[in-house]
């Protein structure tokens, strides 16, 4: 993705932008299932500048982007994803158990990109602006930076998927990151194998959409 | 925002959408200077079954959009943001005070909508997949749903402020909410008084753009 023009009047957005848009927003998925092609390198660090334009509190851009290449650390992570599959799956009981045991929740064996997203929670930008009754916003700010890398990756025509079945301590310990860095999100990124309009966990009888959520609630 | 076709083949984008895309990202801004022009109810309700197709953990769906109506619970909303202003600006000194004091860091007063958005932590969708190691990643999907509802509004031409300085147990108070939902974000929604493409803390000289956070660290 190319960076916007750093001149210019401000764009106005017409329904056919915002048509497309919806459709990207419908059809991002979570993505467990990559074909083997590699992404060109330029693309996640152009995906990551553009990320870099999420809001953040105070303006902190407390993001911190890690990719994981090397094949040791790799099956560190995924051990520790299988240590923390196995006991989730003991958790549940009966048909959700097999239906546990059915889903496919990671793609970090396939994906030929894995990237660790942390929060530093040492930096000293935006000097603590907004951050003093609701601290937790420097994470959120993490979040929205990902997720603009998921949406924009996604017009790249890439998968996104975010694996939260890990053990955070270990992920920070096998990535000899800052101990003030804490981690948000470890993603897999790759060619997705299928595309799909309804999210796999939908699809698979594990949650439905509920459109009571949609619902706005007055005050 | 109409809603994607629920049929169809996978949508291909191609390089005029991202560099629309890309332009939507640059130019999203938080907002605090709003026209008084009212928003229409729909578009609002519009972008929040947009917002509903964020990516959650589990596909739990946690968010609750709730629309701040009254004049009464709106002031109280703008008596506490206040008090947290004032608090937050003793917390500087000298130089930093002064630049703290100069600037606006929301458009309660202003803005013609007011969405306080919640995570319900009661929730049982999802099951509790992808919550036992980072459960945390509940009030993550509600950021993306948030993010997701910022871009499709800036794409309506819409803008979006987010304002953290607030106690959040006195707007849970206030909204008289469930006890178990959290208050993630406190957003201002109306159509922007002015455009900018940098963000107002980078243009008052609070916090300059940070090009090292763009950096793709390896391992």
């Amino acid at each position: 993705m190319r960076r916007a023009d750093q001149q210019g009047d401000p764009p106005i957005f017409d329904s056919a932008f915002r048509d497309r848009l919806a459709n990207l927003v419908a059809w991002r998925r979570d993505v467990r299932r990559f074909k083997p092609d590699p992404v060109p390198p330029a693309l996640i660090e152009d995906l990551i500048r553009t990320a870099a334009l999420a809001p953040s509190v105070g303006n902190s851009q407390p993001w911190r982007f890690v990719s994981v290449e090397t094949t040791a650390t790799r099956d560190t992570v995924i051990a520790n994803f299988n240590v923390c599959n196995a006991a989730a799956l003991a958790s549940y009981e009966g048909k959700r158990a097999a239906l546990y045991a059915g889903l496919k929740l990671s793609g970090l064996r396939e994906a030929p990109v894995h990237l660790a997203v942390f929060c530093d929670h040492a930096t000293e930008a935006g000097a603590g602006l907004g951050r003093k009754t609701m601290p937790e916003a420097l994470d959120y700010s993490v979040v929205a930076a990902i997720h603009t890398f998921w949406l924009c990756a996604r017009a790249e025509n890439l998968g996104v998927g975010w694996v939260s079945i890990l053990d955070p301590r270990e992920v920070c310990r096998a990535l000899d990151v800052p101990c003030n860095w804490k981690l948000i999100a470890y993603l897999c990124v790759g060619f997705p194998l299928e595309e799909h309009l309804d999210p796999e966990l939908e699809r698979h009888h594990w949650q439905a959409h509920l459109t009571e959520n949609e619902r706005l609630h007055r005050r």
